[in-house]
């Protein structure tokens, strides 16, 4: 087994934010509930967007923002995510590779543009997303170079992207590439709504012992494990994946790696200004701290340097050395 | 003479900002001047893109920065502005709108895009500015309201769009509405280059009495008099023009109305992010407290406080609550 070009390659939506600040009495007002994620048609992407205030627009996608990570902090990352043929998936393709990470699906001629994803972030730093998914959901099987797949050590699945059936099938087909390879599966479970989406599909990947590692918040390892308590969802699934790294917000984070528990605290934040992206940049902190060969108390720590950082400004995308931050 | 509607009536480039933090070395390797606005074409945009980091998008376009500082601070403000049909346009038309500001120019399906102004931001918080003015510059008399521009107290002009021909008609064209309904007539100067290209014309407007009022920084009023000498070249117009309204960065503003100078210091700004837009919003400010009836020195302090605002972030629209930061 030769020693893999990149780190990581992830397969994840290919969406543009688009961020406005707002008051808690406009998510009242639209009935959306702080801190959740949803899909929304290019109709109610529209009308929600109408009733927006002035916003900013950066390159977002929760595996992208993940490459973005790793790529600013030296690491070898790959990223294969569909956009249309219009300005918007040129932002995106310019400010991924601008990066140094590797982009090749090519933009594709479709009926849907570009997705974006309507972000309102509260006074408290809290953000809701709206998500218009748009051509992110048109990957196909087509759109996968296998050797680059099968030339990275970590294929990484952005499980926003596996409810959609077209994209599932190119992932599950870059599941048997990878393993073919004799590389390792990471899976990040994104949200709620997913769990409950595709649960059955979940539970199959980890039982069928397909998956070396699983990144999931608290809330997240509990739905998919049907656990109410926090330590008996975690070992429920320690026992299948050899690598299970959970955040848990301001508490920080935990990873049991073959029954092995590690846990840190949350870095500290003077201000939280936006929560878009921290766990996404959680994610490439600790994936290039384990790239690196480092314990993985530091890889935990190193992530949530990462996840700081990309909290204390608006974006999901890093605006400072991290490099730097993290030496 | 009716009481007009709107407090200001703005034209010019209709833009969106594309902000990408650099170090001084890219601009040297570049051989672009620091602080300095050139236009680009769509070739060298492209070129220059592809050469820049990730960078963030903000609706931005000098006047239209104005207008929207004026609608934060609870003002009436009208922009005329050409965008193409197309997801640029579509984000400036909603952002503009989003601060309350009306804007009724209909996009336009030209060749080009919508024009973008590429800013490279270095760790001082300088902006050096690259403008593919794209669909702006096809701004023509046919895009103006005739009745909106009698019902605004003033009609205020942005330099950069007096250099292209079909945009400088149509301003032409706007002066004359404004004239005959008995309003103000308010131009900035925008940029150095601006007055080398269109010099005569602007001496032309100032001695036919047609401006009542005129924004410029230091350099630009010696360029446009020819003057060394601030005191000269400020003596200069305040002669000809009723009242003249001259920003000094660090140093602060000045004021001459009808051979009365006041003068304000700077606003202390912790630390400049990017000065993209400090003389927009010093404008705003400016503007909002004549227009509320306020003496010329609280008028400069109102404008000095906005840009001390504008500088402290990325971007050229406010972010902090403009009416509670002057109140």
């Amino acid at each position: 087994m030769t020693q893999p070009r990149l780190n990581v390659l992830a397969i994840g939506d290919a969406i543009v934010d688009v961020i406005s600040s707002t008051e808690d009495d406009f998510l009242t007002a639209e009935g959306l509930m702080k801190g959740s994620m949803r899909l929304i048609d290019a109709e109610e992407a529209t009308r929600l967007y109408s009733h927006m205030g002035q916003a900013r627009e950066t390159s977002g996608g929760s595996a992208a923002n993940t490459t973005a990570g790793i790529a600013a902090m030296g690491g070898r990352a790959g990223f294969v995510g569909q956009v249309a043929t219009d300005q918007l998936g040129e932002i995106f393709a310019h400010d991924i590779r601008a990066l140094g990470v590797e982009y090749e699906t090519r933009p594709i001629d479709v009926e849907d543009p570009t997705g974006r994803c309507l972000i309102l972030v509260t006074p408290d730093g809290q953000r809701t997303m709206n998500t218009f998914a748009g051509a992110s959901h048109c990957l196909t099987v087509e759109a996968l170079d296998e050797a680059q797949i099968a030339d990275a050590a970590i294929l990484y699945l952005e499980a926003y992207l596996w409810v959609p059936d077209r994209p599932r099938a190119a992932m599950l087909r870059a599941i048997e590439v990878a393993k073919a390879a004799g590389r390792k599966v990471a899976l990040t479970l994104s949200d709620i709504a997913c769990i409950d989406k595709r649960r059955d599909s979940f539970l199959d990947l980890i039982r069928g012992d397909g998956l070396d590692l699983l990144f999931a918040n608290e809330a997240e390892i509990k739905a998919l494990s049907g656990e109410g308590d926090f330590d008996a969802a975690l070992a429920a699934f320690a026992e299948k994946v050899p690598l299970v790294v959970v955040t848990c917000s301001e508490k920080g984070a935990v990873a049991v790696e073959r029954g092995r528990r590690v846990s840190v605290p949350a870095q500290r934040v003077d201000k939280v200004v936006d929560t878009t992206g921290a766990g996404d940049l959680f994610a490439a902190g600790f994936l290039c701290g384990q790239a690196e060969g480092r314990p993985l108390e530091d890889s935990l720590r190193i992530g949530s340097l990462c996840a700081a950082e990309i909290i204390a400004h608006f974006g999901a995308r890093p605006e400072a050395d991290l490099k730097a931050l993290v030496a």
